[in-house]
């Protein structure tokens, strides 16, 4: 018997508040009789967390756990199976949601599943609200208006890869904050880039926290969390 | 008579199309009774025809037309104006939410009202799916993941300025691009990052168009487009 091949949604999910979902992504999460999801070797899966109070009950869920190496890159072979499951399904025509926290191409998990999906099988990508965008809006950080320049940098990288990013530019967010704390903030430190700049951890989330930088506790940061910096003098946009 | 003061909700509404609404938005959105939204001088309010179908009747609008110059920026006297009249419904108690195409603050118009209440008033700020996220969603374009650096780039800017903003980035976003076409494609056909170049027009709108930078006639550029780059080889994340 032949099908008509399902569908993969990806569906940015947003940050962490239930609440910043759009109303397309909800529509295709609900509506899918397979979810997909990326969660820890052991534990809670955050995304599924996230979706929670959205699902409909009685969807088939793939649970693709990984674990990560020291910069967070998820082991290959885990997504190699889960496209294989997720093909089976779309071949019989099953419709399948993966939940992606923030927006699935701003460094989203759902890439794993897209390169290795896209142009054999039907995709269909849903933007989600990144942390950045929810990060900006907690802190009450007007990051750009008219000409400004926006930098998005990884503090996985070298401090002078990130300092040579930075340089120049009028707004930046810097990413994966973590374990890369304290090199960061001798960093901005060095640049004269400290004493603005704003750490916020967990965005959206009940845990949320925001503080000055220069107030954090190095041993306390998050992966889960990112700088806001910006350049302009004043408040005017 | 005392009231307690009303809310000033900044309502990031997406690019265009209404289901790219975030279920926070709406609730504010829907539970204001005084709505605010920008304009050109003559002729409808784009944000407010995405907001069209959620909009629940009844509710006060205040619609804040402005000119432009040549780079879109607002004439600032309309905001003034704006902010007074919105103070005026938050003293009386009444929350007012203010319509913004695509993120607040990642080159919102809502910026304008918010450097003129923010501090004096309650603002809360509710992020939007921006074009950039949105564009990328439908062009199939996996910006950025693990360790790529993310450059948002101003087209208005001059030719050498977003040449040396480009410079080493792994993914880059030229929005407003609009009558900077031509000098554009001019500069990343001499950068060699022309023929990978992807134009994003409209995006999730129902005129939206998405093709190879090549492929554009300068004449049809609309100010509501990106270009996407990313120099990633292949489409491994």
């Amino acid at each position: 018997m032949n099908h008509a091949s399902g569908t993969l949604y990806g569906l940015g999910i947003g940050p962490g508040d239930p609440e910043l979902i759009t109303l397309k992504a909800l529509k295709y999460l609900r509506a899918a009789p397979v979810l997909a999801y990326p969660a820890p070797l052991k534990g809670e899966s955050l995304a599924r967390r996230i979706a929670q109070p959205h699902l409909p009950g009685e969807q088939t869920e793939i649970i693709i756990r990984t674990s990560y190496d020291k910069n967070r890159q998820p082991v290959e072979a885990a997504y190699d199976r889960a496209a294989e499951e997720i093909s089976g399904h779309l071949s019989e025509g099953r419709d399948v949601a993966m939940l992606c926290l923030g927006d699935p191409f701003l460094y989203g998990s759902f890439q794993y599943l897209f390169v290795r999906l896209d142009h054999h099988l039907p995709v269909v990508v849903v933007p989600g609200i990144s942390a950045p965008a929810a990060g900006t809006a907690a802190a009450h950080i007007a990051l750009t208006a008219g000409g400004d320049c926006l930098a998005v940098v990884p503090a996985t990288l070298d401090e002078d890869v990130i300092a040579t990013r930075l340089a120049g530019f009028d707004a930046a967010v810097i990413v994966k904050v973590g374990r890369h704390f304290a090199k960061l903030h001798g960093l901005l430190r060095r640049l004269g880039m400290a004493e603005k700049a704003c750490y916020v951890e967990r965005v959206s989330m009940t845990e949320e926290r925001i503080l000055p930088l220069d107030e954090v506790d190095p041993d306390s940061a998050s992966y889960f969390s990112m700088i806001l910096l910006h350049n302009r003098e004043g408040a005017s946009p």
